[in-house]
């Protein structure tokens, strides 16, 4: 028998809780046996959606919440005030061990504060960065820091370097990862202060597969496997590609609707179409873990739908039953770290 | 008569230099009667081509050059060293007065560098910034600074939000420009260091149309007429722009050419395709200028062909006849400005 697995999920974050995340839980308890689920969430609401569906009572516990974080309230303020909200129960339970791994729809500021404060980081890990899949036309790509570190350090980058390498090769089994920091240019010598101090240290750090700088432009292909940069710059590449992508698309579409011989045209390319554009969606890859803390922080879209809540449960089983944050601690050579306390 | 405007143009930068640069000049010069075009290349090679075209005598001037700029040069050296080069002839021609622009498709960082060193900066503008219109779904929009300035400080954003909501109004009559400064969230204490400091000082400026941070995600929909961030950020969204636009038209296309069935259907739908996609064409709106320094400053992209150099050339004479110069000197009161030496 499989290795068990506990996820505490927050059912009450997201556009579409608790409904969605309900369903996603139970469609993802039902297909993996070693799933172990802590439903958290206002108990009469969730106990009337788990009723209704057929669920495996042994395995979907429900944890009763009486607080919910809403997406616009500010995050520092709500973890430390809302201690009966879903999310903190639910990082509590990661902290304490009664859960593996932590995952939610709700406010990304809430957790990234919940999973440094509440949660915590592992021992020696400066800044857990957010780290989602960006899909392309080479395949998944891992984009770090997303969200998280606005204002970073080159030593920062380097540890997303190497943390981003363990994940890609253990999560998605991509062998010997190749890593590119997000520049200006091709030459050595482009970039801020920041690409600046931190290129010659990537390329003297033994662990990774740098291969240097990548451009924006190259980006969507898939030239590298982990990208590194700010959380600005992180943001701002994330949302340019979703917003390059669906305003095109919104385009393309108006012009096929356009006239009867365009409706035709659409008819005949619509299936292959659908069929290519299917692969640039994320949701496949469950959501974004904040990596480098203890157990495991997803945050999934705000709009997600069971399918994502299902895909990141089962991205906590394999990031479990890898062992990826033993990897990143051995990897880091972070047991070697000085305490905490010691540190800068 | 219309005033005159005379052109210095580097014939000898780009991918398709001089014939490209040629053919150009030769047919701006023949659609606007009140072009002077000084164009600088070896001598020649240049002769040859303009000997080839019926081209304005007395408006297209030959101007030899001995020396040539190559992209992969390290601009400083360059611009210290070449002093027979395309560019620096040129750009002397705008310090002195005898043309009243420069264009050239040539090396970026030679531009920039000389822009700065041989033309000159207007007096009390800090910090010139490379501002290319971008297409978006709701027409232009000028993004300032895309290449410039890198590390970039508070104060420079607030002059460049001026520099484009004039250039915005006068080069493209745009009423009352809408200025917004990139950012990860709508909240006004979203940000990284520089935005978070820059944002008060835009809410501030009394000479603006200020509307709040933009997310990337929205930059393709046009919802603001000019755009500033630090030109790392600037030079990742033009080119996250780029390569997501052109890797999932390539996908599309991969789709089209499928299959019989697949091809049909593209063939009736390639024409109002085709016209939608061309709005998204930044060709006709010239190259990216370097906004601030005596006269102006343009820089078109290395792979010009002869259109993008003609609508450059017709860039320089709306520049010049607006006065778009002599509207930033009295827009940013810099003729009260302390002279350069007495300034931090």
């Amino acid at each position: 028998m499989a290795e068990q697995v506990t996820v505490a999920l927050d059912a009450m974050g997201g556009d579409n809780a608790p409904e969605e995340i309900v369903k996603g839980a139970v469609a993802a308890a039902r297909e993996n046996p070693e799933l172990n689920i802590h439903l958290i969430g206002t108990e009469d609401v969730v106990r009337k959606l788990l009723e209704a569906s057929d669920y495996p009572k042994d395995r979907i516990t429900l944890i009763p919440s009486t607080e919910v974080i809403s997406t616009d309230e500010n995050p520092t303020m709500a973890i430390r005030r809302k201690r009966n909200s879903s999310i903190v129960i639910g990082m509590k339970e990661v902290h304490t061990g009664e859960a593996d791994c932590f995952v939610s729809a709700g406010n990304s500021g809430a957790v990234l504060v919940g999973g440094q404060v509440v949660v915590g980081k592992i021992r020696g890990i400066d800044r857990p960065p957010f780290a989602p899949i960006i899909p392309t036309a080479a395949g998944p790509v891992l984009l770090l820091d997303s969200g998280a570190n606005m204002d970073a350090k080159p030593e920062w980058l380097v540890q997303w370097a190497q943390i981003g390498s363990i994940y890609m090769k253990n999560q998605l089994g991509i062998k010997n990862p190749r890593v590119a920091i997000v520049n200006v240019g091709a030459e050595d010598d482009k970039g801020n202060a920041l690409v600046k101090a931190t290129f010659p240290m990537l390329k003297e750090c033994p662990d990774i597969n740098f291969t240097g700088s990548i451009e924006a432009r190259d980006i969507p292909k898939g030239t590298a496997d982990v990208i590194v940069c700010d959380a600005f710059v992180g943001n701002v590449i994330l949302k340019m590609y979703e917003g390059t992508a669906s305003m095109l698309l919104h385009e393309i579409k108006g012009v096929l609707m356009s006239s009867v011989r365009t409706k035709i045209g659409a008819a005949l390319i619509a299936g292959p179409l659908k069929k290519t554009l299917k692969k640039f969606s994320a949701k496949e890859y469950g959501g974004a873990p904040l990596l480098g803390c203890r157990g495991l922080v997803v945050k999934v879209h705000g709009n997600a739908t069971q399918a994502e809540i299902s895909h990141a449960l089962k991205q906590c089983i394999t990031f479990k039953r890898e062992d990826i944050n033993q990897k990143i601690v051995e990897g880091l050579h972070l047991n070697e770290t000085k305490p905490q306390a010691e540190r800068g």
